[in-house]
């Protein structure tokens, strides 16, 4: 599964099924974040439902494949949203994600994001640091790897390279573009992804690492004839949409 | 009314008046969709309001031209402010239109929409599975006629083709390209173009059919040269901005 | 400091101190603006945040290193989100920038504004429309000027030019396209740009003067290959990631 082209090709297959498929992935995310996340998974082949209302959430989650929780705003409605919606994909066994955004910053956020690892996420994706914001460990060492057998769960830290961890096996991928950090929600996005690819792949570390891949593969595809990060936003869709496995086979970067 | 070459003029002339006279359109729309309907209203000549803060709904509706009342969000304070908001409409005889998403996902919704159906919109667009939900009706029959006459109301069915009836005329629009379903709120902004239409066209019919005509026309000459959805969503933005009647008349395939 | 090549300059040194040092932003503005205005800040070097739940708002903005108060979207959760961020601000001796949105048409938002300007914002941005609701005067002729000498601040009217007094200077800035008024969010990103200027310029009327001049050299740039409003979004962000002191010098119309 380590070999470039084996993760390539689970990339492939897992595009192939999301096109075939359109699983519904209910996001909770932030209203920054919202349209680019729905505009990715729709590019990727999936369906985005986005609503956040406690009258409705449950059943929005429980019809849904996948749920991303996103803590881009974190307020009480938001709150007690995410806790009937984790109860509402646990209920159906659906998978879910964590992405723990900008817990660096607010104490109850980090405090909130352990609350909810205990709960048992599927995969927590998030960069550097939000990781040591989240278990105090040292994100370069082996904190992500030990954090994931804890909790039974995937670790995806993204960044310049990304890292996937299942606490046994390990993926570094380095593609990726810069002009991925100059796009708001790109990150969230990149959750979302992750949900929808754990919809066709029963394996959470390879769906993990298969999308992440998809997706920094798509950002240089992209990266190559835009003049900045407008043109990019734009273009890291349109990669998304036409990605194939002979592009994908070319340019992954994994080991 | 119904050769193409009418419905065309009737799109070409309800731009040039939209171009010319910048009706405001207040949109209660979902966090998702906003950006991107404040957009394409933009684009088409009109001015978007999109506040839903109820200290001030009556305010924003009261002196804008046309309402638009879209389920994308369903909570206390939304429905309140819908409530609020569609008074202030009637109250100055504004035309208003209702866009029931995601109705056949959470059955509160459904109840609701047919709240405000009872109150008498201008104009309903929704799709067939939102359709089927809201009326109980098979979408591909006569239902649609049936529901805008019990209504006294414009049904417009969006799709592969879009459909609309009032009842006693139906006009089928074989318009449009795949990748309008591929970006999010493209629907959203459809009906945000049909409330801003009926603010230079008092027959309701003709500036439902003239507006999603106008829109399909748009994404047709949008994809001719684009990659994928994420540089369509900006072409479509480009093509109604540019899109003149001798391409309307070009393009439009109506009966 | 009136010389355009002075301004010219002064624009360029506050992008290029803005990519080295990657201010904080605190956005409060509405979720219409909210996508667009993070974009715009992270082409320009900056880093947005957005939140405004109240139990974070103060966290948020006391580690940011400026504060833009947007009152695009106006009920009281808001408002006490903006009561908190602006108490957080001035204990930190933060720069912060009102802009007040839409004043013009609900009066509760105009008494708001008044409020707020009494708390001592470093720059107000805003149009004509919004000055004339904010202080009863006109903006065409020295009431600016007034206005800003009375509250110690700096009043930045954008339009088809941009006006910038501190109540002694004056600078009028004749770039810009008419694209820009086409584009949702155009003026609030806009007012942001202001406030990342406001962290690496201490002189705040050279800052709103050189980050209005490079955002509207921007938007004259990307317009020249562009189709329409959807095309040109992307294409400012662009000219923006890319903008340098040579093209700021050739272009800046400033008196």
């Amino acid at each position: 599964m380590h070999a470039p082209v084996e993760l390539a090709d689970s990339a492939a297959e897992i595009l192939a099924r999301l096109r075939a498929r359109a699983p519904r992935v209910h996001c909770i995310t932030n209203s920054v974040a919202q349209q680019y996340t729905a505009n990715v998974l729709l590019a990727a082949g999936a369906v985005p439902s986005m609503t956040i209302a406690s009258e409705e959430i449950v059943s929005f989650v429980a019809s849904a494949d996948a749920l991303l929780v996103n803590l881009g705003t974190f307020d009480a409605d938001r709150r007690a949203a995410i806790d009937a919606a984790i109860g509402a994909a646990k209920a159906a066994r659906m998978p879910w994600v964590l992405d723990p955004v900008f817990i660096d910053v607010a104490p109850t956020r980090a405090r909130f994001a352990r609350d909810l690892l205990a709960r048992g996420p599927s995969v927590v994706r998030l960069n550097s640091r939000e990781f040591a914001a989240l278990s105090g460990g040292d994100p370069t060492g082996d904190a992500p790897t030990r954090l994931a057998k804890a909790h039974a769960t995937i670790i995806a830290l993204t960044g310049g390279v990304d890292r996937v961890t299942d606490g046994v096996r390990n993926l570094v991928i380095a593609n990726g573009d810069p002009l991925m950090a100059l796009v708001t929600a790109m990150g969230c996005a990149g959750s979302a992804l992750v949900a929808a690819a754990l919809t066709v792949e029963t394996d959470a570390f390879v769906a993990t690492g298969g999308a992440l891949a998809a997706f920094a593969v798509a950002g240089e595809v992209a990266a190559q004839d835009v003049r900045g990060p407008g043109g990019f936003a734009a273009a890291i869709i349109d990669a998304l949409y036409n990605l194939d496995r002979a592009v994908l086979r070319q340019r992954a970067k994994v080991s």
